[in-house]
């Protein structure tokens, strides 16, 4: 049949975006642009462009956070990129039918710790051969920008790229935490606004632990609480935040104030046997 | 005939947004991947996520001021939301064809006031029963944003929420002004950046007032103008704003300032008989 | 042939907007809103909305900066406009098939010089007589987004508008820089978040210079570069950067705080014979 043999467009896929550009340079906005001439009938979705400048672990959060709530043929760029111009490589990670790209910096170590799904990567880092014209500073709209529309409009990751072994790419130390028998050492991998810390811990990693205590001076027993209203007002816990993360929480005060932590502390806590 | 037989897709509607949880964290962006997934060829148009966290009463200025700009078969979605993980009711607002969505919480009576077409309202509380998997926190991603999806893709109210009567939604002190004879008492819900103080009265509800005070010990005489050029420079007056509501401006000065006045406060003022 | 003499629908155009309203206040919500009713299936690009207020030197930069990005027949609005409610023209330039409209102060005069392909300028005053209702003060809604709207769905220039010679656009003190035999008069149209400082001069307008100097009591010799990891540790460049202008930076360090600079200073370099 003649019908049958025409080859079928894909639909378009919706393009997910961040950075830590922030919305006052065009940057975001030139990004957009190549976007909307490369793929114009895909729709873009910004998840922030506010991570703070380089934060690669804030901006793996981000991410891992998110990635479930896209349809399931999304593809998310995620640009936080300390080290443009240098020969990083640029990855891709598959869940399901989702591709994750960003520069090899870890910044998709935490979204693989909590794939459930089949998942492969990919170096495509050949994207960088492929522009004319490259600025040597802005390969988000150079290189990423473009390779991100191609992809939207079902370019083959297996033609494309090499498929790597997802455990080769670049890790960093809050990449993977350290779950011991009764012990756990994280990271405050971002810090929201009521100054609730969450932590590179995914919500139930721990099951249920009772008689938990945060291993530090200012430290001290945490309540453990599936949400804030379940917490004792003013008294710190450990929370199952709306993120899929653990969070170190006070109801109704700031967590990072409590305990004086930033994003990229480490922080240590144990439990009862 | 069977062509006509056929069931026609409704187009799909735009779906605005209004909340207070900032553009940093990845919550506006998941809001939006929902409707991503959910509704995909439904054009998203953020009015403010900048709403000051829990204000309720600037969220519903800003939404007074905004829908009849939308295309008239929109819906908007408006989540500031004190009471989340309460039983709260979450109710809708149908304005000639547009549809405003909230939590029951006052944020819709400004639009109601204001309303000059067929209105009517809803009870659509059973959304909470829908979703699979409710955060107790994030009810905007899991359970506002499926309604408004499904809502935007032609979801019929009738047979999905319960009517009301929409003097029974909840209202607030700022909810309706007092108009007196020669006098009001009004609130302000918004100052903007130049300082100028928006009140909860609609342009042209005074008439042009002569005579016009403020009654506060700061107050005085208040010039009556629809434009800043008309305003003697440097003196406080009443102003009848882009928003359609009435404005404390001081031409090239703050009225904050200048009176003192933050949001929230409430403002009386009387003029000639 | 009756199939061909159908009037074919021009494909709907890609709109971007540059404004210096913020994004607390609902004004590009509403702008957007009216662009969404006027124009459903035009994709609509921020570039930015942070300009600093009535920066008209800042939005001319982000506009040169990013108009070639964006699909060849966008239109792109840019409104910065301290002279709204006076008799300002409202303008519009076509470079190839992008058409870039603005109020006519100058914002338009950066994308001018860099044209490289035919220009033309119209005058569109005549959009303020179209709107039913326009407010004293937000002609951005209620003016320029019904009219970037019409220009988006394929609305034809030369019966609505009166063309102009482009030399007859407003220009201010920054429009055009003055370029000597060995020294240029430059000024300041950006600082990024780095302290970059944006110059209006072209990437490549002064060919390779050697022996560049910065004439002024603070100033002194400066390398010349193409990317930021060719100068000197500590030591300030004239930088080709990506958005292709030249930039005043220092290596890891602001260097707005450096020379003591800010938007809108006059920059003056030398170089050797």
């Amino acid at each position: 049949m003649i019908l049958s043999a025409r080859k079928k467009t894909p639909p378009p896929r919706t393009i997910g975006l961040i950075t830590d550009f922030g919305l006052t340079d065009p940057y975001v906005g030139q990004v957009k642009a190549v976007l909307a001439r490369k793929a114009p009938k895909c729709p873009v979705v910004d998840i922030s462009h506010h991570v703070a400048p380089f934060n690669v672990a804030q901006a793996g959060f981000f991410l891992a956070a998110s990635y479930e709530h896209f349809p399931n043929d999304a593809v998310i760029l995620s640009v936080v990129d300390p080290g443009v111009g240098t020969d990083r490589r640029i990855v891709c990670l598959e869940i399901g039918n989702r591709r994750l790209v960003a520069p090899d910096n870890g910044l998709l170590t935490l979204a693989l710790n909590r794939a459930w799904s089949e998942v492969r990567a990919y170096d495509l880092s050949r994207a960088m051969d492929a522009p004319k014209k490259v600025s040597h500073t802005f390969h988000a709209r150079d290189v990423f920008a473009p390779l991100a529309a191609w992809l939207a409009l079902g370019g083959g990751l297996e033609g494309f790229g090499r498929e790597l072994d997802p455990a080769d790419l670049v890790t960093q130390t809050w990449s993977r935490p350290e779950i011991g028998d009764h012990r756990v050492l994280g990271h405050v991998v971002h810090i929201d606004r009521f100054g609730n810390c969450v932590l590179n811990l995914e919500a139930g990693c721990l099951g249920a632990p009772r008689g938990l205590r945060m291993e530090s001076p200012s430290g001290g027993p945490l309540a453990y609480a599936a949400k804030y209203a379940d917490m004792p007002e003013g008294e710190p816990g450990l929370l199952e935040g709306s993120q899929g993360f653990l969070e170190l929480a006070v109801n109704q005060r700031s967590a990072a104030k409590r305990f004086g932590l930033s994003m990229g502390d480490a922080v240590e806590m144990s439990w009862e046997a």
